[in-house]
């Protein structure tokens, strides 16, 4: 039995994933899940499980007694990786000043792209392994980041390396993003930007064979339709899986561009219209929200119920970013319960197995079923619906990745 | 030099206290507190602090490089003491079930009553030291506790000698608030049971001597103004010092009757009106604002903007309890910049010395200043700005109260 890597039981609701409906959850009062070889082995009532396999065989058995089980928190958009310090901007923008304004004083994006420009890899290594942390104690065992911050083709592959790194080093399971459509550097025309993505960018990442996705900035006064397309082919000719930030200051037409290129996901949709959502639906894109940065800037939110009506597999994500500095998908799923109105469950399912969906992860990931990865949360609580009814704190008390513990008592614990 | 409890020094920005304008702050670069016999003896820059309290001499010497240090957070409005488990209504209320359904069904307020009617002392104590834990971890270092939830004499007592019990215990410095007319009981009438808190509870807290404020809820279908002057006339006649609910679901007078009555403080006032405010202002009453309620009833919040305009000192609490489940001091000053606009400064006046104002506090609480307690943050982050900025998560690392670390790497430490 040695390879019986963990046996967590005793769980007073353990999560397995989402039911047949898609927006409420399968669990087992009384639960445990059984680990071999990293991924579950066996998940049920603890009777049941613990027969098969005993807790004193396995090298950690943790008794969940009392607390609730769940998969670890799938993160599905963000910008982690990056250098400087834009607090200041939180407080203007709450203020009324105008991104514009705010970019004109030479804030902003661009601010970021100077910062991480002017760093070097083992600082921008140190920043997201500190993020990857603290996103790991709030329960988050897959997150997503993007590059985009570089702009040029030598700060982009930096990142990129930076990103697999970090992925190499900690327990967070961390998907590459390459996003070097992300703003338009200062002083350069966006087509002809769109040319060095497409013809020099690109074919290096591709080359480098750092990143599984392409994202794309599609939005007025960034890059267009036709510019996003061109960035989407380029991306998927090199073999990176399109994604869209679409619809989110105005509507333009990425989410149709994000069905027409079969994209993984897109993401924002404050201004997405019903047709808009038909198309998503029909093209299997998983939607991508975001209330965290609606949240930060005291702006609108996305109609989630609309998006659940239609039956699209609804993700959550932080956004975490100097824009949007919050690291907790805890408090993600509380905005979307809030703000959003989607039940604890339903919130729960968007930042767990959809969020996986949105990743194009199709191994069981984002829930806690046979022959899925065993990355697992025992709460300081007895049921999934405290994670957002105890709003501005983490109930995440230990972390399973891969089957090992390498979270407890909200600290990290991986060597 | 063995009565220096401690020096902590190299802090990137020192937060002394509120500037005079009582919404900016005075803030020392490269600073430094050094602490004897549990309260602040020297407070300025590291140079200067160190020469005269050099850190070897110090029982613990904290070194902040690089981050902020803070007066602790002071959180003036909680109903921090209760049992059972109402996560369930959150989602409830947020799908559109009213208040009144659900108390119809048996849930909100009185759920609680019976939930804590039912529990031993032991139980009731470790709840509440359990959130004390989590209060500190987040900052809090002192917090007032209402009872409230027994609503009759013998468990009002008890609740009050639990609070007691848990302030010996607890490094955070717990403030009790006899709240016996925190609702009318079921199969009440709300003047028979006024009587009651008036001539027996009121009576066996006074010879008790468990609590130093008396709170009530004047509200629309509570207790009507008549009533609360009543409970609080009786209060003040024992030695406790009236606070009251005021203005949180309707307009009924509850703000002019604070003022009439000199209360410390008036809080919620979510439909306070300008001649209110002025009231206020003119008795010295501290209005406290608590939009964490807001947030998890997705309603409106205070006018904030109003009552700082007014030059009234505005204090912020996170209301804890089983309809606010938020202990999170950071996370009610992230609302106060998000929903109500102030900045972070304002918020941060608000969560520290304008809510020591609103316990009576007149020794310097809630800052810095030579004399105040040492109660202090050292943040995981080089300015105050980062609290809410960085929202949904907690960034104080280190706690020291009354000049001990009590707290470390979010998690405590004290004996």
């Amino acid at each position: 039995m040695t390879d019986l890597d963990a046996v967590v039981h005793g769980a007073s609701e353990l999560v397995v994933g989402p039911d047949g409906s898609g927006r409420a959850l399968e669990t087992v009062e009384d639960g445990a899940v059984a680990v071999v070889d990293g991924t579950v082995a066996a998940v049920g009532p603890t009777e049941d499980v613990t027969r098969e396999y005993p807790p004193g065989n396995a090298r950690r058995a943790v008794d969940a007694g009392g607390r609730a089980v769940l998969p670890g928190f799938v993160d599905p958009h963000t910008h982690g990786l990056f250098a400087g310090d834009r607090s200041d901007e939180f407080a203007a923008k709450l203020r009324g000043k105008s991104y514009q304004d705010i970019l004109a004083e030479g804030g902003g994006i661009l601010r970021t792209v100077r910062a991480v420009r002017d760093a070097d890899d083992e600082t921008l290594l140190s920043n997201l392994l500190g993020h990857l942390d603290t996103m790991l104690a709030h329960g988050t065992t897959t997150v997503e980041v993007k590059s985009g911050y570089g702009l040029d083709t030598e700060t982009e592959l930096q990142m990129l390396r930076v990103i697999d790194r970090a992925d190499d080093r900690h327990p967070v399971d961390v998907v590459p993003t390459f996003m070097g459509a992300h703003a338009v550097p200062e002083g350069r025309d966006a087509d002809d930007y769109t040319d060095e993505v497409v013809e020099e960018q690109i074919p290096a990442v591709e080359s480098q064979g750092v990143a599984d996705f392409c994202d794309v900035f599609c939005e007025e006064g960034v890059f267009s339709v036709a510019q996003s397309r061109r960035v989407l082919e380029a991306g998927a000719e090199a073999g990176l899986t399109p994604k869209v930030h679409a619809e989110e200051l105005a509507h333009i037409g990425g989410t149709q561009l994000a069905a027409e290129m079969g994209a993984t996901s897109a993401d924002h949709l404050l201004y997405a219209t019903e047709e808009d959502i038909d198309a998503l639906v029909e093209a299997s894109v998983t939607p991508v929200l975001l209330p965290g940065t609606a949240f930060g800037l005291g702006a609108d939110y996305a109609d989630a119920g609309a998006f659940l009506e239609s039956g699209a597999p609804v993700a959550v994500a932080t956004d975490f970013n100097p824009n949007c500095h919050s690291h907790s998908m805890g408090f993600a799923m509380a905005l979307s319960c809030v703000e959003m109105r989607m039940t604890p469950a339903e919130a729960l399912v968007a930042g767990t197995r959809n969020a996986a969906l949105a990743l194009d992860r199709e191994d069981g990931s984002g829930t806690l079923r046979e022959g899925a990865p065993a990355d697992l949360l025992v709460l300081d609580a007895p049921t999934h619906v405290h994670v957002p009814y105890q709003y501005g704190t983490n109930v995440v008390d230990t972390v399973l990745a891969d089957g090992a513990v390498v979270c407890e008592d909200g600290r990290t614990t991986y060597e």
